[in-house]
């Protein structure tokens, strides 16, 4: 089988480096184009030292026809914002694409206003894409072209809810996702909550019940509940570089058997390649899945609470595993490749 | 003014140690006898090394008379289990007695049992000793010859609840505590969950709704509200070595304005020397309190949804701070001498 | 090709752990046995949670007979002194093996004393043993039936005075290592020294010019430089989980141009898979080798003197990568295989 | 006594806000103002919420005139290169100077051009500036009006040093200095080699035999040794927030007993309240001097050369500590006032 050609639009970003060192080991991929305007002309792995011998490729330019001829996926590793200026160019090409920012998450253009502050602007698009959770729209992944890859809290804490939700065994009105992550999720511009001696020994929560993760969580969470839910979303940051965890506080609607619970759980999960479920009462931890595409989640009822929690590595299940998972999907090849 | 002799029994864990940092600096404390059977004879300065040039002292022996013929007040930082063997001799001496442990926190031998999973070795004095929280008994504690000092999760977690507890503000059945702790809370002895390699670049929830300090912040908490209050608690472990951080989730009966909100705060802790409250929707952060006596708490409203955070070092103001507290308070000195 | 059957006895290290990672994507490898006697008939992945899903292997007794009938190859990742004591049973069946223990790894049992200050109880086989530092001995692993796998300082500092040290370019009396490594390198058992809020915010020397890897790194540099080596190696804790970063001082003999310098160890390892030499005058970084199996090497002239610096992750490069490296050499597979 | 009356010019770095917290608690130091012209207004309080409670001054302008009247004693933390533009209009004045910067250290303009890589713009006051190093130059500090304080590095280097080299036991022109710093030695501006993901997990040399405190190193050796000094320095960057450690390896010039040696530093430092020599062979630990003012020193004695460690924290003893120790030598005060 000839390999396919892949390219990474904006790839100087954290997610566009995990992207590029998956698809690096990827056996169906030959890499094409790595584009940033950034660093037009420079080896990747002078700028990514630790690709040294592993990587050939220079930065390009972001040339949208010489891409497109050569490429029959294109990720794009922009920030917020940028990537919506960019995308509409390559649509019109009809090629596979994989979009890893926010920008065709929400499905109304007042959602994304209301989350980031600005005015989409590509709003006509915004139908075009597919949310990439696998677990969740595996089969309209498969047939779609333009992907939107989930946030990093969005992956683990749909994840974790689907099953509940989607049963309706929690109150939809009163979820509580107490999140914590690790410091690349700041992404990589130098910023003083991010200097070393500032968040090193530290512990802080941050954008509380303001995040803008939060629309994209509860759009999610109430298509798969079919009806409005609501959560308190508070986002800490934790002295660590790589993972979230997430503890989430639910209200069950009537009496659940623990075993009832796991088996859920075990039975919702059990063809998943990629999500783990931990015996009843134990908590997942986040070294158990950094640096690999897993969720592990666990759970525990408490009278009429129930404590939902679950684990990624941001960058990987949050990002750029999840995005080479979903390509993998649209082009038919073994759900795990490349991510194992 | 005469110095007051203090004497240390158990004077080798995280507790012993920051306890004998301050009451060196402490400028009306004479330190008197460092006891602890596993090592007596040293100098306590080459157990720790981090005192050469600052404290002469030998580790001794227990013994009680010698101890108690030369002391005014006897801190104890011995094991939970340990204390309530050591400490009826030295009662009988009515000598004030400080003890870190959380053998004489709770009420009744019933709810020791169920918290620690042991019986009680010394029941008929658990009603002589006062729980040494000064924000909530200031006047008991400077009576009290006896105080059983807070422990590191309640402390930080009761300080940010009495306010809307005591006003009866929130739901005292609907409480959600996650609280996320630095590895010294785990103590000294190595074990492999606090194993560098095992606990750095990691973050995980433990003891979920199973931890021993529930029922003492619940019985605390239930005499602030004047009712039973029942909390969901998850501490979880951060890869940081001094300081708590809580993130509690109530329901508010009526609502409630975020200015009202506040200024029952600023009112409730506006002559406390060691609880300072955080401009409305801000974040504490563990580095502003680590080090020092301090709790930072922080609010903010969510509908009906109150989220409370609150900080603090667990090793100063959850334990050996809060127990110098106690003792100048006890003693009629400043409450804020040798702690600021 | 049939797969290759391969078993570890002892799994439940640092380097057994990593070394069955490695053995999982390994294309060519079949795991058979993991014996380990303190986990007799326990899921791996148990032990392991990272595994979940990828390990359905359960630990099983030391039984002889029963892995050598069914394996080709047979690692051993036990604890110095240990593994001299199970290895010559299993030498009788000349099946391939590679010990990761630091029991072999001397020439005579006079140096195992000195260094480890205990009787070798299995002197004959010494000298059945080859050093597997495949770059500088890859012929001989070719044709080795038995492996000693360096240990981590030594795998490091060799590569990086290899090149000058055969060129006859410094004085072989003359070297300074001072080495830095992170808190794996000291192994899985919680100690004092390695509890998180012990060495957590720390640095330390320890085993100043008395470390047990000097008379190993020693033996080998003399072999390389056809007359005996003398260095003074200082080691020192840096607080992070992988990685040893090596700073080397010599002496040149006669001066030398950077250029020259750089060339030669460009030929020295121009066609070296896993050592990668950066352009002059620049720092190695720990992150950009860890979890890999790559030795990147620095190198400054200073007058009269030459710096040398080199990077590994102690776990891979410097253990459980190196040894699959080696079993990729005897068995005739591509050395990268399983490690690229 | 009446309180001595103490400004800080440059009060937003690290070092300032460290001055800063030193010199409330100080018993004999009204502060006065802390002038930063980023923050004019702002209640510092604001800035440094550790210090909320603790400090109720607000930031304020460079007013020289203001300034100077109000003030006995000047601190100016500003950058290098910044406070020698800012210093020579306070110097008319003539009170009590204490400069954290590099700009008045070096005796020449020449060395300071080599060393920062800019022309000197205040050379006429180079000699008027004493070099703050109270182990070295007491008792030109206790007479001098204008103190130029040390660097970090060289606290800790010359400091272990000086006792061999001013008695000529060591050679001078082969002195190597493998010196490792926590992150905060490189400032507050956040930077890409400081952002938490890049810099935590890592380890790296950087300005190899090339770092601006080399010289200032070399010019304080060559007066202690009375003849020239000549080190190879090698500072690298280890993933922790506070401190320094310095392992030194020179040569001796004849042989020389460990007592003899252990006896020399505790001889030529036995009336130091801040140099602590360690027992012979041990090594020092960063977390034993982190937050204080102290210098903790150990040796050994391999063959023909000294192995020499120092450890301080960079911004106590290796800034601001030792700064408020130089002013309490120019006032007069006991000189551990404020430091213990």
């Amino acid at each position: 089988m000839p390999k396919i050609r892949v390219s990474v639009v904006g790839a100087l970003g954290y997610t566009g480096y995990e992207l590029v060192k998956i698809l690096l080991k990827h056996p169906q991929v030959e890499l094409k184009y790595l584009a940033d305007k950034a660093a037009v002309g420079s080896p990747y792995s002078e700028l990514f030292p630790a690709l040294r011998g592993l990587c050939d490729l220079r930065c390009t330019a972001t040339d949208v026809t010489v891409i497109v001829q050569n490429s029959d996926v294109i990720f794009f590793g922009l920030p917020h914002l940028t990537s919506m200026e960019v995308i509409p160019e390559f649509l019109k090409y009809r090629k596979k694409i994989i979009d890893l920012s926010a920008d065709y998450r929400l499905n109304t253009a007042e959602l994304f206003l209301k989350a980031y502050g600005a005015e989409h602007r590509d709003k006509k698009n915004l139908a075009n894409f597919v949310y990439g959770l696998p677990e969740f729209n595996r089969e309209k992944i498969r047939r779609a072209n333009n992907i939107a890859n989930p946030g990093c809290f969005p992956t683990g804490i749909i994840l974790a809810l689907m099953p509940v939700l989607a049963s309706g065994l929690i109150k939809p009105e009163a979820i509580i996702v107490d999140s914590k992550t690790g410091i690349s999720g700041g992404g990589k511009t130098p910023k003083p909550a991010f200097h070393f001696p500032e968040c090193n020994e530290n512990f802080t929560a941050y954008k509380i019940a303001t995040h803008q993760h939060e629309p994209e969580i509860e759009q999610e969470l109430s298509k798969i509940a079919g009806q409005p839910v609501d959560i308190v979303f508070v986002p800490h940051l934790v002295p660590l570089t790589r993972g979230i965890f997430n503890t989430i506080y639910a209200e069950l609607i009537s009496p659940l058997e623990p075993d009832d619970l796991y088996n859920l759980y075990r039975k919702q999960y059990e063809r998943e390649p990629f999500v783990r479920i931990l015996e009843y009462g134990k908590s997942p931890e986040i070294k158990h899945v950094a640096y690999t595409n897993f969720c592990d989640i666990g759970m525990k009822i408490v009278g009429q609470r129930l404590i939902l929690m679950s684990v990624i590595d941001n960058l990987i299940k949050g990002a750029s595993g999840q995005a080479v998972q979903n390509m993998n999907l649209m082009l038919g090849f073994k759900e795990t490749l490349g991510l194992i």
